[in-house]
């Protein structure tokens, strides 16, 4: 749960919505119930979400600006490093307010507008990640390829996670295994960065038969040293 | 266009609802008129689809089977040849239906409804690959992690040449592009998948000064076959 004293509305919202899709289902539930036991009118649900669908996914727009800003202020030499340290807000989002999201998965795999709804919200933090790295990557060649994966696989390694994490009931801290799944993500794309890169060469090098193990070591070193372009 | 003679209904259907939403609007257009459009009454339009926003996404069902079932008749080597191999049938389908599936783009761009309906329609094969690469992998390490990154990956691929093309108004044959895009995810994931093989490895060997060029191409050609398990 969040740690503040008083929840602010679109919170209280979100959870009323949440419980009652839980307890009387999902077609059952009108607006007018979920402002109700959340103590507001009609109309204030109305300001914070346009349907009932929405209300259970509470904060995607205030998480999208907080990734967002995450992104801008960035110091990392990398695009990709940069957009697997902003996914990071999104599963914390998910983990702090672990009750509601716990709820919120049981419901989405029993209600089809719900996934739908979901689905589209991830959507929404991928097409940001794609817009920020093929910015970063700027004309270079297949930039719009490059950052339609990296972006496609940094929020499918996120989805994962969360995914696994709460299919177990959110019963551990999901870090260490995002942690894992985004260095995997790095590894791999570091690689596509620089495509020619080593992964098919070959040393041939010609010795003296007396050299000493040392110099053989140390003139292959030497020719390692020289990467291709 | 398709080449039969009589379209089935299911895709009169489609034309209609893409026709008149593109002319009249989304919000304006209801299931009667889509219904009346294609010559076919209300209950034969719920016997095809669910709503009006369903209309112009025809053959997600058909499609998606046939994809399962390229996948299950492969012969491929590995999931991911597999999988890039049964997402031409997804572009294809596109291409086909050139002039609806334009319409349907710019529809799509305007009414946010019907985007959220397309993406979940997307999610629905980068499902279907991650199962059946997940299946493929089995209990191999981190195998639903890299089984999540190649489907997300190979969707993206095909999604990133697809919007290509039709933001270009379907004016190019796109499936050279595509060979392209898949070849650098697999290329990519031949990587992921033998993490140790070759990259960091430097080969070492020791001739007679008198060997020929052809003997020595041999020997290290015999031992780069020795690949690392």
């Amino acid at each position: 749960m969040n740690a503040m004293a008083t929840p602010p509305i679109s919170h209280r919202l979100a959870e009323a919505a949440v419980a009652l899709f839980d307890e009387n289902g999902y077609d059952e539930t009108t607006v007018d119930d979920i402002a109700a036991r959340a103590g507001a009118s009609r109309s204030t649900f109305f300001r914070h979400y346009r349907s009932k669908e929405d209300a259970i996914f509470p904060d995607h727009d205030t998480l999208l600006a907080a990734v967002d800003a995450r992104l801008r202020a960035s110091t990392a030499d990398t695009a990709i490093v940069a957009v697997t340290d902003a996914v990071r807000l999104v599963l914390a989002h998910y983990v702090q307010d672990a009750e509601v999201s716990l709820r919120r998965y049981r419901l989405v795999g029993r209600v089809p507008a719900l996934r739908d709804r979901e689905i589209a919200s991830v959507a929404r933090y991928q097409r940001l990640f794609r817009e920020f790295i093929g910015t970063w990557l700027a004309d270079s060649p297949d930039a719009g390829l490059r950052a339609e994966l990296m972006a496609a696989s940094v929020v499918a390694a996120h989805n994962q996670v969360l995914r696994g994490w709460l299919r177990a009931g959110g019963t551990y801290d999901p870090s260490g295994p995002l942690d894992h799944a985004l260095g995997y993500v790095i590894a791999t794309f570091r690689h596509l960065e620089r495509p020619q890169d080593g992964e098919n060469q070959v040393v041939v090098a010609t010795f003296d038969r007396s050299a000493s193990p040392q110099a053989v070591m140390e003139a292959i070193q030497a020719h390692l040293q020289q990467r291709p372009v």
